[in-house]
């Protein structure tokens, strides 16, 4: 029969996993610094909480299903619909309520080459009240996360969807709420088409050619946050409180490398309040995470007492990024290889083994009693020594040690052999 | 709306999630400790693969769907079919090839008490010869895993499917293929079922009172190995060779908690050798994991080259049991809580929470600015100490830092804080 994954899916080989491993530890000690709970939600949900986040064309583009009782539900498509789901429902959690997860996603993409329809994602989130600290404290949470892997020069680019839609209404002067969605859908689109392409699409739909061309200007003010503060107040816009406040908090946590960029809406589905994304240097097109604050996605779940922000990633992607700048090294852990030349010493190698694990050495021999030989060839390449059990050794009591990437070798007596492998 | 989740689904919640987290970490160290490697098997599968090891009956046992292309596909059941799929695909491996995973599956059964459509799975394999060594490091892992967590008497029960099945040939006198499978499906049945109910239930559907009660004799033959081996040898069986072996094999290794038990089949579906059970003394009658060997599903995936052997156990079970020996404690990590009295006083602390952060320490501060009061008492739930920041001691340039168990204050030099932190 065809062994083959079904189109879009993969296994996480060894080398990945190890790696992904390693991100996801680093990503728990980062939570467990900022003093974020952990969880995992539910893999499945009920399809109508996953249309409460993104509307109900969002069937399509996720793995759907009916349970046996005819229920529809759907796999989660990311972290936040069900953490938050989670915390709506509980009416016994002290905020701030800080938390975050490292898991499993699925949507129903066209896949290309390293995006999949099952991938992982790093998740933080807090609830509470709307306070621009949590906002900084969500982006310092990524900033040092993003050191930890090695990823220092990460930018973070602000927004803020009030001074967005403000902009709209004020500068551009367009006022019914759909049109100015049908505008923040096209913002989304910036970095993906053309601008001639967008103009062409949005007079075809019969938007007037101006209009467009505002909202394109506005996407491309973009720098120093003073400056664009300066530069949009100057215009009369009013709603720039949070940025100014969020610059603020972030020069007190020793930030420096972020900018405003009016360009940056995240989708026009919940985001009500600040929004960011984060850039490194090496995809720089490429988002490698982004978050915001989601008010909306609370009101929806019945909760208008709560306001909620967070921030996610991908974490293949970062994988991706990290893999091309070699930065990340898995230290593969020092094994001990336990050897033996004949039949007869084979269960006095497997007592050293038991014994060598038991004192928290990673501890291997063949288990198939092959010659020396291919024994040793297994063993240098997962192991920096052997033990050697050999018949005339063994009769004086001794094995010898092999350093089997120098080849020089000793011969030690056997109850030496636990405080000779301490000093390697 | 109504924020359910679908039945028979859960969140893993905070207090949940840590105790998995940390099962989790024990479980790698110990693949670690013996050479494993690490993978993660897709989450989706072709129904086709998940039939391959469980018949086509298995539709109803597990989350099925269709892609949007039409192709039938279902959620993994178990961590053995994905890996032995991706293992059969490959022709570039080493064996023994030694891999392990600690991840979710799904299985839609009658949700019950602590037993969840989704839930998580420890699982560890070898691929390569058939050899009993195999079997034994299989065990062996597994045990080791069992003492990391402080389950320290833990008892594996063995048994040969192919004694089982000469018993049934050649003591009892059944020869029809057909017919031992059912009497094989019958064993599965022995510890959910009683004695009566089955004998009824197997004379109804036709067979000899005779033949079933053998069945039901034989399930009872357990106990101590050699007095099992030297019983069924008398009565001229001869395939003990394997279960001879294994026992040796496990006295080599230090492992004396063990038994044979004929009763002992781990479902018909594709075992093959040796397999065995995992019981704590707390659930007696639940397997807290089990294995064996399982050619059978090699030779299906078209590799009758290779030999398996792997054991899994759900994680769930294994929580419930150490929560009720009460044997997980997890380590509230010590976190530092950084208050202040007067709002001029909140970036200093601002600062010093990010201070702390870059050196290590879980820091925390209010994001709402409350009164220190209520500051204190939120830092008393999570944190040993606070530094606090407060007017008077500022003008001298110094704090507070503050034991929230004892009480005691001491004031210090703002240039002596992280000094202080390390001695306490």
């Amino acid at each position: 029969m065809r062994l083959d994954v079904p189109r879009g899916l993969r296994d996480i080989e060894p080398e990945e996993f190890d790696k992904m491993e390693w991100l996801r530890k680093k990503f728990m000690e980062t939570l467990d610094l900022f003093g974020f709970k952990k969880m995992e939600p539910s893999t499945i949900e009920l399809l109508d909480i996953l249309e409460a986040k993104s509307g109900p064309s969002i069937v399509d583009e996720i793995y759907y299903l009916r349970d046996k009782a005819g229920r529809e539900l759907g796999l989660r498509f990311d972290l936040t619909v069900g953490i938050s789901r989670y915390v709506c429902s509980r009416r016994d959690l002290e905020y701030p309520f800080k938390i975050g997860a490292f898991s499993s996603v699925w949507r129903y993409d066209e896949p290309q080459r390293g995006r999949y329809r099952w991938f992982y994602q790093w998740d933080a989130e807090i609830y509470g009240r709307p306070c621009v600290r949590s906002d900084a404290e969500i982006i310092e949470l990524s900033k040092i996360y993003f050191e930890k892997v090695g990823l220092n020069d990460v930018r973070v680019e602000l927004n803020d969807r009030r001074v967005v839609e403000e902009y709209i209404v004020n500068v551009i002067g367009v006022k019914e709420e759909e049109i100015i969605n049908e505008l923040l859908r096209l913002l989304d689109k910036t970095t993906k088409k053309r601008e001639e392409e967008i103009i062409l699409e949005y007079t075809l739909k019969g938007f007037p050619k101006k209009v467009v061309e505002g909202v394109l200007e506005m996407a491309k003010i973009s720098g120093n946050a003073d400056n664009v503060l300066s530069e949009i107040e100057g215009k009369g816009l009013r709603n720039t409180g949070d940025l100014r406040k969020i610059v603020e908090e972030l020069e007190v946590r020793g930030i420096r490398d972020f900018c405003i960029n009016l360009g940056i809406v995240r989708g026009i589905d919940y985001y009500s309040g600040i929004v960011y994304e984060f850039y490194d240097p090496t995809i720089s097109r490429l988002a490698i995470a982004g978050g915001g604050r989601y008010d909306r996605l609370m009101q929806v779940f019945g909760r208008s007492d709560l306001s909620a922000t967070g921030a996610a990633g991908g974490v293949e992607r970062m994988l991706m990024v990290l893999d091309q700048r070699g930065l990340i090294r898995i230290d593969k852990r020092r094994r001990i290889f336990v050897a033996f030349v004949t039949e007869e010493l084979q269960n006095r190698a497997q007592t050293i083994v038991t014994e060598l694990r038991k004192r928290g050495y990673a501890a291997e021999m063949d288990i198939y009693s092959r010659e020396l030989k291919k024994q040793l060839a297994y063993a240098s390449k997962y192991s920096r020594h052997a033990i050697i059990l050999a018949p005339r050794e063994d009769r004086e009591n001794k094995c010898i040690i092999k350093d089997l990437e120098t080849g020089s070798e000793e011969r030690v007596e056997y109850n030496r052999v636990f405080e000779k492998l301490g000093t390697l």
